[in-house]
C-alpha cells in the first residue's frame, strides 16, 4: 500500500485527483496529526473580519501555463475556481490584488533577484516578458491592482501591508501558486502582519507531488484558514457590499 | 507498506529515529521529486558567505522540555548537536542569536499576541516564565543575544536584519524548533532579507510527524541549504576567526 | 531682530515659551511657505478613523527627567498634557502603547543598538535600567503594552504595525519625544503603513532650539496632522465606546 | 536681522545661494545647537564601511523640471554634483539605483497611493506618465535598477535592504530629493536597517524654504553623515574596485 501511496505522490504531479484508497490513507494520518493538534489547542478557527481582499498569487503564465520551469498542473480546474472567487470579490466592490514575481536585472553583478536565483531558476522571470504576466483567463480589471515582488511573499518587499492598511481590509483570501512557496509565505506572513487569511482549498497549485496537501495542513494548524471553495463563496454573499466612506471623519 | 509508513509517521511523534525500510520509501520519493526540481533548475546550492550568524530558534524550554502543547521530541540529541555549532561558533568569536517567543498581555482586548492565538495556544507563552526561557542546557552567555519575537519568522517585528547588517553578516545557520512554524518562516525570509539560510540538519525539531522531513525537503528545494551537522562544523572550522575591523573606514 | 530670533532657538532649550515677537516672526515664515505648500496640493488633512490608539513615544525617564544625554526639557507642561490624552483614551476602552528604547548588549562586537551608537549616544539607555523606564507620571497600566524598540521609529524591527492591524486600529495619536528623532520617523512610517498620524501639538518635546516648530512644520505638510491638545479631546469625546466584536465573525 | 534670515527664507526657494550675512546667521545657531549635541555626544561620524552603493532618490522629472507640484529648485547644481558621484560609482563598479515614486491606480477606492494622497498630491505622479520618469541627464544605464516606490522612504515597502544585503553593500551614499521628505525618511530607515547613510552635501534638494538646511542639521545629528562633495568623491577613488567573488564560499 505504501507504493500505492508513493504512486501517488508520484502521480499527482499530472493530475490533481487521488484514488480514493490514496486519499483514505492521507486523510488517516492527517486526522492522527490533527488528533496531537487538537489536544494542544492547535487547528483553531480564525475566522473572517469585516473586510476582505483576494491576493491572487502568482497566477500569471509562468506558473499557469505549460512551458516554464515554474509550471504547475491542475490550472485546467484551479482557474476557473480562482474565477468564482473573482467574481464575488468584484460584486461586492472588494479589493482583488494580483502578485506576479518578475526582475527588472537578470544578469551581472547586481540583479534585483536578490539571493533568491541561488536556489531557483528567478532568471527566467524577466520583467516585460509574456511569462510574468497576469493569465489572460482571469480577466483582470484596471483597477486591480499587480504588485510585482521579488520574493516568496507577497508582503516581502511590496507595498502590499500598506495598501491592505489603508483600504482598512482586516481578512486575506489566498489563491494561486505555489503551496510550497509563494502561498506559504504570503499566509505566514499576512497573520504576521495582522490580517486573518482564508485559503481557497480549490484555488491552490504546486508542481510538486504532495506539496499542496502538506502545505495546507500545516497553514490550516497554524496560519490561516483553508476552506472549501463553496464555504468561501457563501460567505462573499453574505459580505456586506463594501461602500467607501470612513463615518469617523468629520475634520472640522 | 503504507500502513509502515503511516505507523512510522505515526511513532515519529516519540522519536527521531526510522525504521530502515521507511526512510528508504522517504527518499524514493524525494529523489523523484528532486528529479523534478533538478530537471527545473531548482534545489541550488546558495552555499556559505563570509561571516555567518548562529540563529537559534526558540529552543525555550515550552519547546524543548516536556508539558507545555510547544513541547517537541527529540531534545536529547537535538540539543547535543545544537552545542557542538554553539562552540564552533564561539570559538570563532562569531554572533550568536536565540529567539524565544513570548507575550506580555494574553489577555484583553488588546493583546501583543496579534491574531496568533486565533490558530495556536500562544497565551500559554508569558513573558517572564520559566517558559519561555532559553533551555539551560544551552547556557546562553551575556553577549549572546536573546530576540524576543510575536510571530513564527525571527524576522518578522524584531529587530534581527538590522542587528545582522549592521554586523556585516551575510549567512545565518539554523537550528531550532519548529520545522513547519519558526524555522520555516525564518529561512524564508532569510533568504528574501538577503542572507544566506544554512539549516543543521540534526539540529531541527517539531511536534507532528513527518513535519521535519517535509519542511525540510521544501526548504532545501527553495530557501535554504539543508546540511548535515558534520559539513557544517567543517565549514566552520575553516572559516577565519572573526575579528572587528572595518577597513574601509578610513574617516578623516 | 535676528539677534531676537536667535535668542528665542538658544533659549527655547530651557524652556518651550516664545516672546510674543519671535512667535510671530516664526508663524510669518510658515505662514510663507505655507502658502507654497497649498497652491501646490500638500498640507492635506489626512482626519481621523474610526479606531485610533495612542503611542506615546520614549517617555521614558531618559527622556522626561534630568541628568541624561537624551533629557528633553519642557516635560512639566508635555507631562500633563499627555495625561489628558490618557485618559481620554482610557474612559473610552482604546488601545494605548508606550515605547521605549532599551538594549540588552551595549559593549563587545555584536551590540543590539545596530550602527545607531555611532551617531547618538544609545549606550547609555541600558535594558534594565532605571534611564528606560517609562515615567511614572504616566501611571502606566499592566494592559497598556510597552514596545522597547532599538532605532528612531516606533515601527521599525517592532510589532507595532501587526498589534495595530490586528485591533483594527487605522488611526494613531502620537505624543512624546523627540520630535526630530522618534517623532518624525514614527509619524513617516504610521502613515507609509497605513495609519492616519496625529500629533498632540502640546504633548511634543525635543533638546535642541527649533526643533519641535520646524519637524512639526514638515509634518504637518506631508505626513500627518498636527492637532492642539484641545481639538483631539474633543474628537475623542465624540468617538464612540471601543467594544470588541468582529460582526463578520460567524464562522460556521 | 531676522527680517534678513526670513528674506533669506523666502528668497531661498527660487535659489541656493545665501547672502552671507544669513549664512553666518544660520551657522551661528547651528553651532549653538551644535555645542550641545557635542557636549551630549550626539553627531557622531558613522563613516565609510566596505562596499558603498548610491541611492539617487526621486531624481525623476516631477521632482527636477518645472511644472509638477513636486518640482525643486537648483537642479541646475544638483544634477551636474549628483552625475559627478554617478561617475565615481560607474567607475568602481560599484551599486547604482535610481527611485521614482509613481502609483498604477489613482483613483477609486483602492489606490496603490495609500494614505498619502490624503496629504500630498500624490495622484499627479502615474506610472507610465513622463513625470515619473528618471530625469535624462543622468544618464541611467540599463544595469541600473529603478525601484518604483510607494511612500516617502526609499526603504519602505521595496525590495531596497534585500537587494542591498544580498550585494554585500554596507554604505548608502543618498542624493536627490526632497531633504524633509524622501531623502529624510531614507536615511532614518537606512541606518535602522545597519546601512551607513553618507548624504552628499550639494546633491540634495527640496522645495521649500530652509528645509535642506535643516533637515540636513537633524540627519547629520543623529541619522547619517552630511559630507561635501568633494570629501565623497575622494573616498570614492580610494575604494577598491568592486570584484564580484564570494571567498567564503567554498561549496562542497
Amino acid at each position: 500500500m505504501a507504493e500505492k501511496l508513493l504512486e501517488f505522490f508520484l502521480s499527482k504531479e499530472a493530475k490533481y485527483t487521488m484514488d480514493p484508497e490514496t486519499e483514505a490513507l492521507l486523510e488517516k494520518l492527517f486526522a492522527k496529526d490533527s488528533e496531537l493538534y487538537q489536544n494542544r489547542g492547535f487547528q483553531r478557527r480564525i475566522g473572517w473580519g469585516k473586510k476582505p481582499a483576494l491576493i491572487n498569487v502568482d497566477l500569471a503564465n509562468a506558473w499557469t501555463q505549460e512551458g516554464s520551469p515554474f509550471t504547475c498542473p491542475g490550472m485546467e480546474t484551479i482557474i476557473p475556481a480562482v474565477n468564482q472567487v473573482l467574481a464575488a470579490f468584484r460584486a461586492k466592490g472588494l479589493p482583488v490584488v494580483f502578485t506576479t514575481t518578475a526582475y527588472e536585472i537578470t544578469e551581472g553583478d547586481h540583479t534585483d533577484m536578490g539571493l533568491w536565483a541561488k536556489k531557483i531558476p528567478a532568471e527566467t522571470n524577466a520583467a516585460g516578458s509574456k511569462a510574468v504576466e497576469i493569465d489572460e483567463r482571469l480577466g483582470r480589471r484596471p483597477e486591480e491592482l499587480v504588485i510585482v515582488k521579488k520574493q516568496a511573499s507577497a508582503f516581502h518587499g511590496t507595498n502590499l501591508a500598506s495598501f491592505l492598511t489603508a483600504a482598512e481590509v482586516d481578512t486575506i483570501v489566498v489563491t494561486g501558486a505555489t503551496a510550497s512557496g509563494c502561498i506559504r509565505s504570503t499566509v505566514a506572513d499576512g497573520i504576521a502582519e495582522g490580517f486573518r487569511p482564508i485559503v481557497v482549498r480549490e484555488c491552490i497549485g504546486d508542481r510538486i507531488a504532495g506539496a499542496v496537501e502538506w502545505n495546507l495542513f500545516d497553514i490550516d494548524a497554524k496560519f490561516g484558514d483553508v476552506e472549501p471553495l463553496k464555504a468561501v463563496l457563501e460567505r462573499l454573499r453574505r459580505n456586506e457590499p463594501y461602500s467607501h466612506e470612513y463615518p469617523g471623519v468629520q475634520q472640522e
